[in-house]
């Protein structure tokens, strides 16, 4: 009976299909469940190479202590079966450490960046030392957490965290990596595709030598795409890809006064104060609400793809618990943070003139100084920025200087600045339709209970623009660390359960990506 | 014949009554060349008292320090046959110094102010310790002087400078004051004046206890006049006196951020930064002209008289050579500065925040701290200002708080704003058209070859507003030291020729004084 065949070869087929499907899933299932009871046995020595890597003090300024850092990146790598090599575009700047593990058979090569170096850490803002890593029991609460000793624990509480400079930004990435791959071998599994890394020396300094170093190991380098494992997770815990990130540049202002410091009785209110000259240019450059003041600064912004749109307006909502955990009584825009984060922004970092407290002097300051930094997003350059800002300045009467004013410049003008730009980055949005955005994005939702959250791009900055302006390649961001982490700031910490996550993430893109 | 007689007895009395004027005019004139005399031969032993003086630390919030210079002064005084006593209004105050020299047969007394506590003085700001005084052959050059060793020296220079916090405020002129009274009994004079002084320890903090002090040492204290010996001569290196001084009053201000240093990418643009809002605050107060912004900050302002009003018209021309001096290109005002120093003023003498330079990192600041120091004129009040000033805060949308904002606090307010006041204290102006405001100016005329300037009211602060309230009597000012002294910021020095022209005006007073 042709006509009772059908159904029951239909009906064999879905079987066949369902069991395929079914095999298929339990695969890649099963890589995070074989990552996650490798990992559970080994807390203590993944724990233990993080510690040592972020006992090593990794100011970029401090060219020594990066290759220190260079130094145990390799061996971590070499130990792990990778052909590494460092990188220099300048003799005089930190390394950059390569690795390379080939795949046989693999048709697909995705490179992972990360990078070795860290914020400054003024230590007496820090409530111990930032290179001296410790475990204590939480966040910190008013001020003060638990130390845990983990040589004295059974089991590793998730919610534990490690404290140090760079333990989430962004040592923390590369030890989830090694310990990925570690993870993945000892389930007897092989690599889907070669995997290459990039661990960069001076990130935080803007990657001045980043370009160079792309341009100079092109072949070295080359791959199907960019994974960057920077940055945090969402501030609702949940697990975050995103395709781009904001770019960033620094700049220092002094603004200049009388010769010499005058009391401010018998000179206030006619020798000018730079300190309220300075105060008032803040104001003049952004309001209270964020808003760059700058005529046509936001004329380059690159709008936002229906696309992108559509993935911001499903991202969950954080605002609320956030003010709280802040201790914030509202935000300083009513639009919400993913909204705000799309938009260019100045930041004012920090500001200093004369002596506050018990140590200030009724004196005009003789300078007064102020340290920005911008975001940038995608259609705005950094050239295209610093000329913007210097006609700004310019337009309000400040005459620029790049050293200590002269003499005659200070007689000859009545408001001097000193402008100082370090080097920076653009902002970089990669298309979330590509095949391997789509691969990326599908395989980080499979080893999570919910699908990953998906961001068009980063408020923090990675220097995305580099990697896609120099390489060509799709640059996209996977990163794994806790968004509470004091990232930039004192007593930085990583959260172990981000760590434990980004081991089985990390895994599942070795093993599992095909597109 | 009768129509003869008159005139030869006019001109024999016009005769006489010149013969008297010009041996008036001869006494009067050698108290100062006796003075100068007597000066020249012991300038090392001046110099050495003043040393001496200097090297004791004067930082009004080490009570233990001013007891020290308390008694040094004491002794100074005791030396010179004074009564002494010290003065306290609160035990854990430092102590003022009180002396007393009666004169027999004398109608009139004069108490003669000056203060032993200093600015703070960071140490890393100044080229030598502070409270280690010593001799440069003159102000500084590019940062840098050569120091001379008096032991080596014939003769002292007396373009050079003594370096040390309070040489010139206001240790200078209590130095000065002993060594007139040296001068004229070596020269074998006695005073015309029952002589009482009155050295202040915490001038520099505001004078927190003086009225405390004069209130309770009514009668000890009564005179017929104060002469205060706190200030600057005139920019043009001429002597002056003063009739008013502008009051003051500090405030410190911090706002507050987040609770924890955020990453300025992650959340700059949606956080606020309180070092932005403290920057709009700042330009909201006062515009760049010095005017401030405050409403009717200046409707309690007293107007000048006409007396006054000429005074100050009479001053020479000083702003050109001052703008070349202190290497600036434009004053902040059009104004001419001792027109300026007529209005209230606010002055921004520091302003911090996160970091600048190579230790800035790319956060946004928990909090910003602003000190102000505000300059009060004839009609505010110290109350009306404070409450002014804290009106406005909250018309812009500040809650003010006295201590570290509480949690609820943080999350029910947007701006949050630390405010704390110190002591302070009103401007004052005393009458020019007084008998002893006259008699003191004639008298400062008769030792000097042009004319005293005379200020109708000083740009810095002295307490006058506190003598004339608490005490009734009208107070002068008779500044020595010069006006490029560094007074209240770094490396603060006193010039010889303004100690040894102190000496002898101080000494004119002492015996010539009469009204």
């Amino acid at each position: 009976m042709p006509g009772n065949t059908f159904p029951l070869t239909v009906a064999i087929a879905t079987l066949l299909l369902a069991a395929h499907a079914c095999a298929e899933t339990d695969a890649r299932a099963s890589v995070t469940t074989q990552t996650r009871t490798w990992r559970k046995a080994h807390e203590r020595a993944i724990v233990d190479e993080l510690t040592e890597f972020l006992s090593i003090r990794n100011v970029a300024t401090n060219v020594d202590d990066m290759r220190r850092n260079a130094a145990y990146a390799e061996q971590m790598l070499a130990r792990r079966g990778f052909r590494t090599r460092q990188l220099s575009a300048a003799t005089d700047a930190p390394p950059a450490v390569f690795g390379e593990l080939l795949t046989p058979g693999a048709h697909r090569t995705l490179i992972f960046y990360a990078h070795m170096d860290g914020q400054p850490a003024p230590v007496q803002a820090w409530l111990t030392d930032p290179w001296r890593p410790l475990l204590r029991d939480g966040p910190l609460r008013n001020g003060t957490a638990t130390v845990v000793d983990p040589t004295a624990a059974a089991i590793f509480d998730p919610q534990w965290r490690i404290y140090a400079r760079s333990a989430s930004d962004d040592k923390g990435p590369i030890v989830a990596l090694a310990a990925a791959l570690d993870a993945v071998r000892a389930a007897g599994r092989k690599p889907s595709i070669n995997i290459k890394v990039l661990f960069e020396g001076e990130e935080e300094r803007g990657s001045p030598h980043l370009a160079a170093l792309l341009d100079m190991n092109r072949d070295l380098l080359d791959a199907d795409a960019w994974v960057l494992c920077d940055g945090p997770v969402h501030s609702s815990r949940r697990m975050q890809m995103f395709f781009g990130a904001r770019g960033m540049l620094g700049v220092e202002m002094t603004a200049y006064g009388a010769l010499r410091p005058l009391h401010s009785g018998h000179y206030g209110n006619w020798v000018a104060n730079p300190a309220v000259a300075l105060a008032h240019l803040i104001a003049e450059l952004r309001d209270e609400h964020g808003r760059i003041l700058i005529p046509g600064f936001y004329d380059d912004v690159r709008a936002l793809t229906d696309d992108e749109r559509a993935a911001l307006a499903a991202l969950p909502e954080v605002e609320t618990d956030l003010q709280r955990e802040l201790g914030i009584a509202r935000p300083e825009s009513d639009l919400r943070l993913a909204d705000r984060l799309m938009a260019p922004a100045l930041n004012v970092r920090g500001l200093a003139a004369g002596n506050v407290g018990a140590d200030a002097e009724n004196a005009i300051p003789t300078q007064a100084r102020l340290s920005i930094d911008f975001r940038l997003v995608p259609g705005q350059t950094e050239r295209r920025v610093r000329e913007r800002v210097e006609d700004f300045l310019r337009a309000q009467g400040w005459w620029i200087v790049r050293d200590e004013p002269r003499s005659d410049e200070r007689l000859a003008h009545p408001k001097i600045m000193r402008v100082t730009w370090a080097a920076g980055y653009s902002g970089e949005r990669t298309d979330m339709t590509l095949p391997v955005s789509r691969a990326i994005a599908a395989t980080l939702d499979r080893t999570r209970e919910q699908p990953v959250i998906k961001i068009p791009m980063l408020g923090g900055s990675v220097p995305m623009s580099l990697f896609a302006d120099h390489t060509g390649r799709p640059v996209l961001g996977v990163p794994i660390v806790n968004h509470d982490n004091n990232q930039h700031g004192s007593n930085e910490n990583l959260r172990l359960q981000n760590l434990w996550d980004g081991i089985e993430v990390y895994a599942a893109l070795f093993t599992d990506l095909d597109w």
